[in-house]
């Protein structure tokens, strides 16, 4: 069943003007039209309940006010708030957001990718870290449909782009780790990371080569980005035999707690543990959980007003804001004894 | 910039057909053309990088294959998991689900509602709880939009809906606690709260009448579903002197662990909680949340299938599905000191 929408020819004939008319008195542009004639048309669009068609507005404006937005996983406190970010941009600009959540699964994100451009989505936000330059290439250029990419793979790609400078993040949690005594450390992270999680490696070994210490120091434990998984890796960790976790996202530091307080292990007291995110959680759990902060809402807002900011300008040089991070030192850490 | 999109008539032109012999290709209905010509049409609409016009297509079959989805608060995990559900089943019958969270805001659930019904969904998802019957009557209900109805004050409303046992998640909790000997207990609920939420104080409060104790056994305290709200009930809580909390929905548990953390206090030695949901959360703090279940992907899914029923079969009788809850017993409750 499919509503049975009035027309704006209905709206006209019923006010007794042209289509024309109706169409520049509802878009506000009805200046040079009486006050009568602008009440009248605006009394029947009340009283047929007209509302415009976007379906036909599109075809005619070659624009559907869509974003169509593609994160990891909706499941990740970090993501639902660049979301947030993005809806709350949206309603300024009068956009709206599609948002997808592709698990991290190749085959959906280039389905959603698909669904998204059949549905005439203006531009697009690929959040989602395992699409492929491949997918990209094939369904998105063709069509010309302007892109941004965050915490991407595609660095070859020269597309809109927020980055976060990830390698000050490593380099941080490194020397807060470092410079409380820590010598033997270790790193979760997922297998295949994305290039974004990779710079947090890389400066987190910066600040250990800093530090004087041996590379080989650090033991890289990997995990995929749930707190299941940073559950799972507890034995990894305590047979590695380190005295400072680097938890390259909260939600597996977070797992990580559990395994820990199920061995009746002591956060920071055995183990110090710091995050990277900031998600609210993290000042909810015990104990409190130092990290790495993005400022996730504000990249969330900033990409879509940059991927706006493009479609209104298509011609101006490429976008590119590197967001900075900043060490939150809370209860999770604390001196090597 | 919009993409300059391949039209039908383009495929058909280069191809040497008409636009009907494309589309019935195209749409699997090509069955009489032979198969060199199938070929030819496929091979140019790969060539030409053709993608269907929805806008178009939307036009001609009055439908978007579009859902609408608003919920009250896309960061509590109870929603993103509702979310994740509607995904799955959107994905299997082939519908993009549009979603939006509307922060407990009237205002802004009107807004979204508008737009959703002006980008022509087929259909509607309403989870959000302080929308009004007045916004639906008055926007909804003249297009026809089909919509079903989850967590909601509607009960007047006929329409499709989701509804899940609420009144025994609060009898269930509530015998728990009584059964543990608590005799003076406190909810954690919003001020306002929606119907399904009255019905567990309706339930819990049935639980105390069972155990044979006085109705002002129970002290009511007002927090918004959130972490921060659970924990600045904290001192309210205290002030009741009661030894077990029933918390209406999880995240108001875990609020209130920290403000019990902070002040030294133990859980469940000083004090019991139960929470409402079953967050995957529940089982990452410590102590592990006790809670009543709701089996929110399957809600979700099941929304989805319910409204895209709706939409083939639009004659059918109401739909009308309550779900189950069940106790989920971990280590934040305890018998009574």
């Amino acid at each position: 069943m499919m509503a049975k929408k009035v027309t704006i020819r209905q709206v006209a004939d019923e006010a007794g003007v042209s289509v024309t008319t109706v169409s520049q008195i509802l878009n506000d542009k009805g200046g040079r039209f009486s006050q009568e004639t602008r009440d009248r048309v605006l009394a029947v669009k009340e009283r047929l309940h007209y509302v415009p068609d976007f379906n036909a507005r599109n075809l005619i404006l070659h624009s559907s006010k869509m974003l169509g937005v593609l994160i990891p996983d909706l499941r990740n406190p970090f993501f639902s708030s660049f979301i947030h970010g993005i809806q709350e941009y949206c309603r300024d600009a009068t956009y709206m957001p599609m948002v997808f959540s592709a698990n991290h699964d190749v085959k959906l994100e280039t389905y959603y990718l698909g669904k998204l451009l059949e549905h005439s989505v203006d531009g697009l936000i690929i959040a989602s870290a395992s699409i492929t330059a491949e997918a990209i290439d094939k369904l998105v250029k063709p069509l010309q449909v302007p892109y941004l990419l965050f915490d991407q793979n595609q660095i070859a790609n020269l597309a809109d782009r927020i980055e976060v400078d990830d390698y000050n993040g490593g380099l941080l949690a490194g020397q807060h780790l470092t410079e409380l005594g820590h010598q033997k450390m270790a790193i979760l992270l997922p297998a295949n990371s994305t290039i974004n999680v990779r710079e947090r490696l890389r400066g987190f070994k910066a600040a250990i080569k800093q530090a004087g210490l041996p590379a080989d120091n650090l033991t890289e434990i990997h995990a995929d980005f749930s707190m299941k998984a940073g559950y799972e890796a507890t034995q990894k960790v305590l047979d590695s035999n380190v005295s400072a976790v680097f938890c390259a996202d909260d939600i597996l530091a977070i797992g990580l707690y559990r395994g820990l307080n199920e061995r009746g292990l002591h956060v920071p007291g055995d183990l110090s543990i710091i995050g990277y995110d900031d998600i609210d959680l993290d000042q909810y759990v015990y104990p409190r959980l130092t990290t790495i902060a993005q400022p996730v809402v504000e990249i969330g807002r900033e990409s879509a007003r940059l991927l706006v900011n493009r479609l209104e300008k298509p011609d101006i040089d490429r976008q590119l804001i590197k967001f900075p991070v900043k060490l939150v030192q809370r209860e999770s850490t604390s001196v090597k004894k």
